[in-house]
């Protein structure tokens, strides 16, 4: 049974509460904090595109097609389909010599509501650009070009590069075995909600993977300095890797290199935190929304990274966030519970 | 610890859980189905308008205004912000000599993304009439309206309706109060998304407040007729209870006046089942969306409610969703668990 992490406070009451579990990890695999169940294997869902990213540096493809840092950022991230996010995916794919009609992602309206409302406005429908994956998918098509070594039938090639079988996602899928030292063959898999196959693996793992991420250290060589160009990437374009608002761009935009984070689909949220070599991730469990999640990971990044008075304030902004009706009155809080930031502090 | 009623399955394997409790009572207080803490008060939302609604009925309010059956259903309704919606509350504000200006639930865009994309490619801006509450206000405001006795300063005694002290949220209160029989001066109280209280209130006595409401024993005439011919209205229009592709909608437009059932924020749901003059009450620990509590009350329905084969097919959609992707690829379902199953079928 895991713990309760976070309360959703009202009226003085508690409303609402989420169970879930984190494990915080070093690159060597010793576990710094083990909250909750995380031998448990988990969908990691998209917390997890920074890995499946890795073979695109490493396979040569980003140099080869001069990807830029916006574009790195964007193949990392799930984002809220704002003009910028549709705008720099479809770049990369004429980097590759394609478009649009290659992503096998599916469309979607923008996440960003108000980029969903521009676009009606204009009288627009959604394409596979505006899908939270298109960044990651055109990740996946340049390195298919990569692979493919330049010949003229890409489009033939790539075609399928969702299905687990083919010669692209058996890349993505070794990088994700690689990073996180948890053989794939055995665990479940199921269809993420882009197509591309996500497979379980616990906590204790996909923590590893992070820390491995912040530091090199176990990767090898060719992930190890992609790991590394990817982070410098986001930090350097935290905007592409979510958007408006977004937890993940609001802490990268504030706290810069100091930390990756990446959010999931069902509550998943995973970090790497450089400067103390540190991989943290966190599942809770009732999976539904990024609310919880958040919390932990603000919570976590408060108590396992360094910050200065005004950081800190700004994060506990968000391991304690208020909730403000729609007359603007602060009628709730969502908030990290003490054995949650007990076993953080310890 | 409550038990876990909500499944979410994905790859052969359990991704997410929800927990959470459910009491079934009938309208003398007894208890056929108790499954997790139904004794602990929790805030029920958005679940009680029907019983937030029996003043205006038992005022003689809806008669002095006229109120149609649509009326009377909007009067209960969270709304998705449909055209029809927004024109329906402002019909019943002309009535009572008002304007959406008397409104004190705020503004946001349509919770129906559509109608919000609707609205953006008009170039409108979204007013209080779309909150999902402008019904429930529209309603108090006739209240209101009634209470006044027709003096022409009514725009001034209806101003703060939303405190719990005005008048007009006294009456609304004392109805909660009598339909649950739980004492609300001694609970806690929160503020409502549309600033109105929320007391805090257990299953126990929710269940009972609406196996009251589906047979009028215990509510004393007044309020008695009044439930029935908000049932009615409901009935009749089970689209201004909800709206386009909503659960209450979708349900009640399928079993009529079999079935009266009302969603509340913080996954709470409750209803009322007339032919066994029952009441049910639904809370999800984590609070999180309405996907849990949905597949609990379906499965409730189908345990309770006696359907033909077509209507148990229908049921079945709901309490076991599949969960599909953006290319309409089925990769995960909901399910109710056999604890629930068990439960009701006691």
């Amino acid at each position: 049974m895991n713990p309760i992490l976070v309360d959703v406070m009202r009226g003085g009451a508690v409303e609402s509460t989420h169970r879930g579990a984190i494990a915080v990890v070093d690159a060597d695999g010793a576990v710094l904090t083990s909250l909750g169940d995380v031998e448990r294997p988990i969908f990691p869902r998209s917390a997890v595109k920074v890995l499946q990213a890795l073979p695109l540096v490493a396979s040569g493809a980003a140099d080869q097609l001069g990807l830029s840092d916006e574009e790195l950022a964007i193949a990392c991230a799930s984002h809220g389909g704002e003009e910028i996010h549709a705008r720099t995916a479809a770049r990369m794919l004429a980097k590759a010599g394609l478009d649009a009609g290659a992503l096998e992602c599916g469309a979607h309206w923008p996440y960003f509501e108000a980029a969903a409302r521009a676009l009606a406005a204009r009288g627009e429908q959604p394409s596979a650009l505006h899908n939270n994956c298109s960044g990651k998918h055109a990740g996946f098509l340049c390195l298919a070009c990569a692979m493919h070594g330049g010949a003229p039938d890409l489009r033939q090639y790539a075609k399928g590069y969702v299905a687990a079988e083919h010669p692209v996602m058996c890349e993505v899928s070794a990088a994700l075995q690689a990073a996180t030292g948890f053989d794939l063959s055995g665990t479940a898999r199921g269809t993420d909600g882009c197509s591309i196959p996500t497979y379980e693996i616990p906590l204790r793992h996909l923590a590893l993977a992070f820390a491995r991420v912040a530091t090199g250290v176990g990767l090898g060589a060719g992930y190890a300095d992609a790991a590394r160009r990817l982070r410098a990437a986001v930090a350097s374009a935290p905007y592409l890797v979510a958007g408006s608002g977004r937890f993940d761009t609001r802490v990268m935009e504030r706290l810069g290199a100091r930390v990756f984070c990446k959010v999931g689909a069902e509550a998943v949220f995973c970090a790497a935190l450089p400067e103390r070599g540190l991989g943290v991730a966190i599942k809770i469990d009732d999976g539904n929304t990024a609310r919880a999640a958040e919390v932990v990971m603000a919570a976590a990044i408060e108590a396992l990274v360094s910050l200065d008075d005004a950081d800190s304030v700004f994060m506990r902004s968000l391991s304690e966030p208020t909730l403000q009706n729609w007359n603007g009155i602060q009628v709730g809080a969502l908030r990290a519970t003490d054995t949650l930031r007990d076993a953080l502090a310890r």
